[in-house]
């Protein structure tokens, strides 16, 4: 339903799309003429919205947060587009599709889910399959697992992210597992379908990635030791030195104290699940800084992230030596 | 004698008033036009000010850090108000309320310093009571000790909030003195007392809270323990163990190394104490945070000085579970 | 029963008396003859000793950490005393008294458990103390509660030590807000009488104070959540943010990341009873450094815990200037 | 040949001359007419320039990093001054001085490199005499080390600053070898003149100062330890404990892992030799930070590179008690 | 050759047999009499030895690091294990299998030689292949790479350690490199196969594992970055950047500047290289900590290189609850 | 007066000579015999010493730290010399000369005093020259200032080491400042001389070298600061802010707040003597560890000062390369 995308807006053009309320102000120009101010935006960015004239009654409607239908021209102002709206009005439920506001993965993500249930399904250690199955099947999980990303910025920042992520740990598990005869390979998948089922909650993405109030109190790791052990505890018979397993592996998994984990890894497999998780998360994290135009041709963004910018190995190679091109006085210029 | 503050000012409005200056230009348009620019302030914020015509003779009587009286008119320029002048002067000092100008605390100096000679007076020892007496007593101290903030921006940072922090502490020191036997009350609240005696020189605190240079070069810890020594040697007899005693009180009481305390707590007042001064300063800070609108109305205002923001906790217990309305998918809009 | 303990043995003295098994060897002397060698323990200290005669019978019966009868000489051997066992048998549980074996508080146990139970009934929030005063009557935890100590060797190290440092808690909570308005008393004595309630599974203190495998793994923090969200579940209609705040509470009184806490305090209680919780640990800890003695008149042994020595305050103000003695060249030797 | 400089330039000035080319954009105002912009700079500073006619031809010939001959009018907008182009041509090589677009040394550049080799003369070892002075009057390098910048920002950041740091470390060796007689002044004498080599190419200074793609990967003590280790084996039967000795120099001299050191100093000369490269380095940081105007006449600018803000000593000197002046209430104003 | 290894020896047996001379001095018993004592070892462990008779021509020729043969008699003296020899002579080379005096891996060194030439003929580009191969077949470095351990103490300390270390990399990077598609897998078999070709020469171990100086001094990241640069600089058109980026690749291996990476990764294959490289040696501390028997059964001996124990699974799960056992009153005990 | 030092004892050798008593005690031998166990010193060492007869009355007069005379026999026990002593008495102070207890310069104590007065002599200041020289001239300070230890262990821990160690950093000083024409060589003159005037009474230094009360509360700095303040305000007229300055010097002379410098150096002089004094006493520790035997012949024992053993380069440059004869299999041993 939404046509046209912030990112793609050209100027003096006139449009008739719908956006995301980020602020909304009335102001006053210098001679005294009162207007409406606003932030809209969408997946692909934001833009600032200015309203003239009979403004006064949407306004009163719409509040941040909510979906707007707009009739608007793309003005330059300061050197930066702008809209100048015509019509304004709160947009319906049914005019909104929530994908057209925050940035998704591209892969399919009920194929995912299947994946991710044929990993459950793979686990041979009874208690295991059957706690994680039953919470990939938990119908208030499940469709929350197909939504959540696996951060607010880090990484996969973006709805379906965590299932991405998620589904590269199983893989990345099954392989380190086969090369080390003395993992279990269970105890890895269980590590990585249950590691942070407490995101689902900690972040809320209905409009925005953000925290909950919950989340910022207590954070996924505590959140996810409560929903993973009341799941243990409905299984009738699961073994109590098990359990304090897997709790292990959910509060461990971060390796150290100063990123939050309360307790450091003391078990294989909860040590080789805490570099594959971090190696997952930042190898996620470069993606991101090397899709991102530096202007820099070699070199990717710098990463808050990571603590540096990553090198264009391509574009490097391809060159000739940069030293020779970049450092050296170039003879042609100056004779 | 001040009649309006910054933050009362409505648009259209004309004034007279008196402020402090915080910086002077002279400037030109892109006509080659000259005009005068001010940033002007009180204790309720800053402003910008310009005057067009005829400034010529009071801009050179005025240098920054004055006060001056101006008639003006409050106008909108770029979305922000601005002061158009219309007459300047120097401001006569009689004139001068210095506490329009600075934030200050809203409790009553004079029966504040009057309870903290009456912490003084209930001290049993007879050397530390003569120390802290003759301090307080000392008319150049107490005059500075009545006006003093206790910090530049960590905390209790506006005058008299020295005055407020000490008071808070020798009330704590009492109860916590009550509640381990192995305490002596004395100590502590010599300590309380005399802790930050040095930030009487250390900041500045005339028109703008600050740093002196010796403050910058030396520190109160240092300051103090000059201060607090000399006032030893000065009462005869004064035990040279006790001496060193309260040195060691005043040295230590950051408690770390890289706080600026060249010794760790050795004693056990010297422990109890740096506990008590760093919860009261936190408690402080958190006051300060609270205080300040931050957009989310279930948080404080992200304090640099704690490195994190507070949770409002009275909104967040009234409200309904944060989970259910911000993370689970609203029901009502997508039915 | 038990008559003689370890401290107060005398040289070639002859004794019968009741001792825990720490370790046990049976070895052979250079010319070829086999002996038992035991090491053995009780509340205050251990032992070494050997057995040449007879030894067979008795040494098959008896393994590590079981309780023993003897019969024997106190002897030295290099310097150090030794006993020289005649009898030895395995202890009958009614001959045994727990206490003669391990450290333990000097105040009443149940008294002080009628102390707690107190504070929980002055809690004026009824889910709050509903919440307390369940888990505090729970026979399980009760049981435990009166003997469980609060750390293994940072503080209060000894039987009962969990009882006298949450009593102290409280007592410190209950003046604390009556000092800060702002805060919550309630908040702050659940904080105090949960805070460390995994503890009780964290450590083991049986025959000797350790930790379980569990504790280990999980750590009292993550346990205590666990064990604390049951109970709120458990009572109908806790309200949801409530129960987010107590665990809030629980998980972040370590107060920073590198001590295990996976959240800093974002509550003001949550942040005071982080300080009250480690000042009064300190003060144990100081408390055990100065009941060592350190061979220096004027100075505790060092307490690793705490990472220096304590001065003894008392020593030090009665000696007249320590400068004096012992830096100065001293006059009656070199006239 | 460049007549003007950027932060000579005058209102309303024409001027005719040559500048560097730091941004290149084609822009349209809010009526839809395109024009061009430009960032242009010299050694001095950068400025704003707009050409509004006719620029189409000019700007498809021109890219970033070009250097162009203008002729221009020097306007106000926005209270920044701008320039407003008439004419725009790329500069011929010939007629573009490099000293006019990059800061450099007062120093005589070819004295400096003559003293430099005076130096490595002055060792009395024949191995290292001969690998210092091979690698000095090697004309690739010797071109080079005459232009380096001894860093990007940090310190000596202008064309000569690695000649001027080295020539002042050869200095302080011989002074401080004298004090100590221990020690060996030609492994002093080597480390100063090797010890930042390779900065030649981690730094690009052709246009601007910067990192080459190589510098960044690789950094300068890597860098060099190749070059000066091809230059030991180019001489025959140079001693291989003695390569190794100078390699070790050259790697630990920043002292400390987290300066990218991968060992630290284990020879008394690399140990003193870290202590006067960072001593002097520091000094030129200080030295730059005084020579900035930061608006309080007593303190330097604050120095990121040195954390803090340094005293203009002389000033403080000067003037009666900052104390008295700043932190006491002015009796003149108030009495 | 060697019959008898130190762990196996039982008391009063009398032995003929080889070992490596760790200590040797001539002492005097309190009687005035002179006798030789030795520290022998092989690769199981160290004994002390005496000599009290006709020591004195063995003695002269004999030095530590030689082999000897010795006949003796296994006596207990202060309840350890020590020889009373009755013959000694050096060893002659060819009695000697250096394979007995230090540990060694279990795999076949030949195989897995083989094995590693093979993964560097699977590189496809023509460069790395020939690079790793060239290296790989320089005879006096594959001599070294067949005995190597890959550390002095943190893992795979043992001959053949290094090889074992690089196969389980290869392994590793292939099934990595096959999950993420976009990693170069020729680069991470490069680094697996030269990033700790240093140790061949940072450690000594021809009759104990150590440090050579070189080694102390310059550390295996910079010797190997001489050795693979040499090598590259002898393959004739080794594109300049490609050996920036290998060179990027050895130096950045160790992740974080405190530990010796004078750069961090600013390379995808270089950051995955890390955490594989990392993850591997912990593995392989982590087996060798389990490999040890500590006492308590259901952990590892405290491993220095982890900073912690770890938990043998398999024991745990079998046993029922810990928790049960160890924490609870046990009611049998103390009806 | 004394004739045998403790590392020149042969054995079986009777001696009279003098000793400090470090421990005493009454011990009884396996058969119930008493006998005196004490521990003697002298600078060179401390040896055990036994008296079986007659020792009563000896030891009723003789406490740890007095001066005794012995009559001995030098035996060998358990593999370490002992003294049998057959006489013993009290020492009178005319016997005793303090240097043969204490480890001392191998300067002329009066030679460097009279060189340091040339030093404060020369100071242009004239408010320096008379700080410096007052505080020189003190006699009880003077006295002190010439016996003084530069530090416990960390460097120049011998009677004298502060005097030496603060003539070497005045003689730096002058070469630094000569090379640094921005720099003020009075002021570092200045620094040097009183930075470490604190020590006198920090550290105890009549018969072992070791802290006083006083220095462990309070520490040299602050204890300085007191003594410099005092000196300056007993100097009419002294100006205000060169007393900051000053005060500035001290405070911030350790750098670091870890190394407990209350203030960063924040004035060139401040910041340059930092670097030398911390260089200095490094090299000192440098020299204190090559002149220890540590076994290996190319390298100085471990210090624990500096984390790092040090290389002798001598030995290093004068062996063939370390790497062939290490690391490579000896083809001499195994043809």
């Amino acid at each position: 339903m939404k046509t046209s995308f912030i990112t793609d807006l050209g100027t003096e053009q006139n449009i008739t799309s719908f956006f995301l309320v980020h602020e909304k102000e009335i102001r006053n120009t210098r001679e005294g003429k009162s207007y409406l101010r606003l932030e809209l935006g969408d997946r692909s960015g934001t833009i600032e919205a200015r309203m003239w004239d009979q403004f006064e009654a949407a306004a009163k409607d719409i509040a941040r947060d909510d979906f707007v239908k707009v009739q608007a021209r793309v003005e330059i102002y300061r050197n930066k587009p702008q809209l100048s709206l015509q019509q304004l009005r709160l947009a319906k439920p049914e005019e909104v599709d929530l994908a057209d506001f925050l940035p998704h993965t591209k892969e399919d993500v009920g194929k995912m889910h299947a994946q991710l249930l044929e990993f459950a399904g793979s686990i041979a250690n009874p208690w295991l399959k059957k706690l994680t199955t039953s919470i990939l099947n938990d119908p208030a999980i499940a469709k929350r697992y197909m939504r959540a990303p696996a951060a607010k910025v880090m990484h996969h920042a973006f709805l379906g992210g965590l299932l991405e992520h998620v589904i590269g740990l199983c893989g990345l598990a099954k392989q380190v597992a086969a090369h080390y005869p003395e993992l279990d390979v269970d105890l890895l998948l269980t590590a990585a379908i249950l590691h942070d089922v407490g995101k689902l909650d900690e972040l809320c993405y209905e409009r925005a990635i953000g925290y909950t109030v919950e989340g910022q109190l207590l954070g996924h790791i505590v959140m996810e030791v409560e929903t993973v052990s009341k799941a243990m505890d409905a299984i009738e018979g699961f073994p109590a030195n098990l359990k304090t397993v897997v709790q292990h592996l959910l509060i461990s998994h971060h390796g150290q104290y100063e990123f939050g984990s309360p307790k450091l890894p003391m078990i294989r497999e909860a040590l080789v699940f805490h570099y594959l998780d971090d190696m997952d998360s930042k190898m996620a994290a470069v993606r991101a800084a090397l899709a991102t135009d530096s202007g820099e041709p070699e070199w990717s963004t710098y990463s808050s992230a990571l603590g540096r910018k990553f090198l264009r190995l391509e574009e490097f190679l391809k060159s000739t030596s940069a030293k020779a091109e970049e450092a050296v006085p170039n003879p042609k210029l100056f004779p």
